[in-house]
């Protein structure tokens, strides 16, 4: 791979700079900006820079950017990625400004930079690699950005429904990847689920002088009530059958969890906490990590919120609320629980509204697509990877690969603190360019296998 | 009081830009807008007007206003009012701009119009009409406008410590009232207390990628857990020792509760709410409106609140609470039971401001200024007034006049759809100018009453 390697090198200045471009553009998904140019832009790089064939496929949302480059045999690697960021606020937060790409200190900083775009762009550079140093793919590879992912990949399940044929490979390299607090990369072979959700609870049709809080109800004290009802002080979720369908982790999951690295010390001391939910550590600590279905409060909204004092009952209250799924819950019928909680507890006024559902997904580590990827990430960065089960995070493994038995693992140019959805999301740029190779190596190195490797 | 009368008839045009023009300036003290002016004005105004001296008091915060007028003989009834008024906030509901103090239809919409505007002004005009047909005011007048009522008053303790003689008077008249949704006049003879405080809660030093909420802790978790230890469903406050002072009604309290006619129909209809807090009806939903003490969410915030999804675990959560309180409840002790309980249940963490504490006050139906009130509203209105024994509502009667033995009777402009600190804050134009003939009324039938007349 070493005359693939030197192309990467020779070319970095180049890759960066296609990345800074799409870094620029503020397509944030949840707020409609910039996602035509974004889209358009990619659309247009496949072509010009991998020397494939693209086209925006139509949804009832944000299009698929998809592309196609051909390869010297019949064997097909998917790559899914997505073109949309997340709201970049609170603004004022940032270093740096969050669509300016700026780098210092060879840390580039941008929202999308680590979720999705670096990713995105390692990827394209690594077809592009190849194909300068060698002419041709040794195998075919798809591109599948979507436009979505950042609000729940709200329509993609149509898409994969209507669109078989162009999801059709033999495996799939998801979306992210990063690296852990001591520097080695983590490998993830699955997805959690999701349930996101919005509750409001209306009071009077009106807000009122708080003087009439001895008898008039305020829905933010029955919101309190009703999210109390749902969950314990521990995390555990009281909705009747939440964790009904959940599979216990298995003997191959203890092993790869025992194998995981996970830096307490650093990360209390990196956000500035005494300790982990209810005080686990070590194996325990790994395992609620990747194994726990969670209920996890986005955002909390009622009345007055500006400086000072305002004697106000309000007359609505809000929360969003993400669900984490672990396998086999699904996300249809966790909703329907829910519903069912707060109907059985009295809180049947309370509006819910579905902002997006996924399926959990796993693949399995013996898979030759995850021997691929762990053998070459010891190969190009010189170290072995850390295997994870299933990561912590979501996105629509099941609906672009699980359900057509497709595999999939994640791997990525992130790091520990790059700041996904929060501030200050930064990368690293030698964890660029070294992602470049890495996918230039995965694919090569794929080309050469057959199925299962047991 | 014909003569007073035909003069405030004449007037009243002139009386109603009096308050359109203090309505437009938007004195907002929780955001520091308009203050000046709005003191300023009303200074030259006492002079202007009423024929009075007046001046700004400093306080720490935004000063007081006082005047004097002199009258025939020496005695004192003394106005107490503010200007600041509440934010404007949501703005979006109101239906006329908030500060532009238009009228439609008679009814007069402004910020501050019916608390505390309208009271001021139409104390100011009562005075100007009296002098205007008399020639002299029959007892001394004096008027402390505060501009922090809508914060607590936060200075005004200091200023009623540092200014006794000021404040010496033989009675006071308190700035509100309202006419039910009876159409009667209502008047009170007391207000509540009041703890305003803010919970902070705080989790990691950023906001985090929600995926991490199976291990991190969510602050906004643990503050809706914190306000649930503090209060029950059905409203009772579960501090420890919250409720040790309250006094109980009395027989009195009891006669006055019973001839108190509070509209349950009209008010459900006019909230869209199906029932009352616990379905109360009849004299319990009146003994617990006057004599209950609450704990009240006037503000909840965390994490994203934007459109659409976030999927974010923030790093703090926080709630505006008001506490009212009946006699004989101390703002200072409860405020250290609230801390003592958030140490008691583990949430030691969570930060505590305070932002202001008033001491609930009330005066004796029996003594001459009641009376006044209650027979002048019945000359002047044609209907006898509601007594409340208490109102539901705060305000710094006990620093001002409880403090120094001084009874204060609460009678002004509003009604009951007034929507104070709400959108479409209104009074009725007609109501102002017979609020301004009762002050006129009250003042020169107090002028001739002894003391308490039992």
């Amino acid at each position: 791979m070493e005359d693939v390697f030197r192309v990467v090198e020779k070319n970095q200045d180049v890759y960066i700079k296609w990345l800074q471009e799409l870094c620029r553009i503020p397509s944030v998904a949840a707020q409609n900006r910039g996602m035509d140019e974004a889209a358009g832009k990619v659309k247009e790089w496949i072509k010009e820079f991998c020397q494939g064939q693209s086209k925006l496929v139509a949804t009832e949302g944000f299009p698929v950017v998809y592309g196609e480059v051909q390869g010297e045999v019949d064997k097909t690697l998917l790559f899914y990625n997505h073109y949309d960021v997340q709201p970049e606020d609170p603004i004022d937060l940032w270093t740096h400004p969050p669509f300016s790409a700026e780098i210092h200190d060879g840390v580039l900083y941008a929202r999308g930079v680590a979720d999705n775009k670096g990713n995105l762009i390692a990827r394209m550079a690594a077809v592009h690699a190849l194909q300068e140093a060698r002419g041709k793919l040794p195998i075919n590879v798809k591109f599948v950005f979507e436009g979505e992912e950042e609000i729940g990949s709200v329509n993609l399940p149509a898409f994969c429904r209507n669109h078989q044929d162009l999801l059709a490979a033999d495996a799939c390299i998801w979306e992210f990847g990063y690296k852990n607090a001591d520097g080695r990369q983590q490998v993830s072979l699955g997805v959690k689920g999701m349930v996101y959700i919005e509750l409001i609870c209306r009071g009077a049709s009106t807000d009122l002088h708080s003087a009439n809080a001895a008898i008039i109800e305020n829905p933010a004290w029955r919101l309190v009530q009703a999210l109390h009802s749902m969950r314990d002080d521990s995390g555990y979720v009281k909705i009747e059958g939440f964790y009904d369908e959940v599979e216990a982790p298995i003997e191959s999951d203890r092993v790869l969890l025992d194998q995981l690295i996970y830096s307490e010390e650093e990360t209390k001391e990196k956000l500035g906490i005494d300790r982990f939910v209810n005080g686990v550590s070590g194996h325990e600590l790994k395992e609620q990590l990747i194994f726990s279905p969670t209920c996890n409060i986005c955002g909390l909204t009622s009345g007055y919120q500006g400086e000072g004092t305002k004697t106000v009952l309000p007359n609505v209250a809000s929360v969003k609320l993400d669900f984490r799924l672990v396998p086999n819950q699904d996300p249809h019928t966790i909703l329907g629980k829910i519903r069912d909680h707060l109907d059985k507890n009295g809180y049947s006024d309370i509006e819910l509204k579905e902002f997006g559902l996924e399926h959990p997904a796993r693949t399995n580590p013996q898979d030759a697509i995850a021997q691929s990827v762990v053998m070459m990430t010891e190969k190009v960065l010189g170290q072995k990877p850390t295997v994870m089960p299933m990561s912590p995070g979501t996105g629509p493994m099941y609906e672009v690969c699980q359900q057509f038995d497709i595999p999939a693992v994640s791997v990525g140019v992130g790091h520990f603190s790059s700041n996904n959805h929060a501030p200050n999301e930064n990368i690293v740029v030698q964890d660029f360019i070294d992602g470049i190779k890495l996918m230039a190596a995965v694919i090569d190195d794929f080309s050469q296998r057959g199925g299962d490797e047991l």
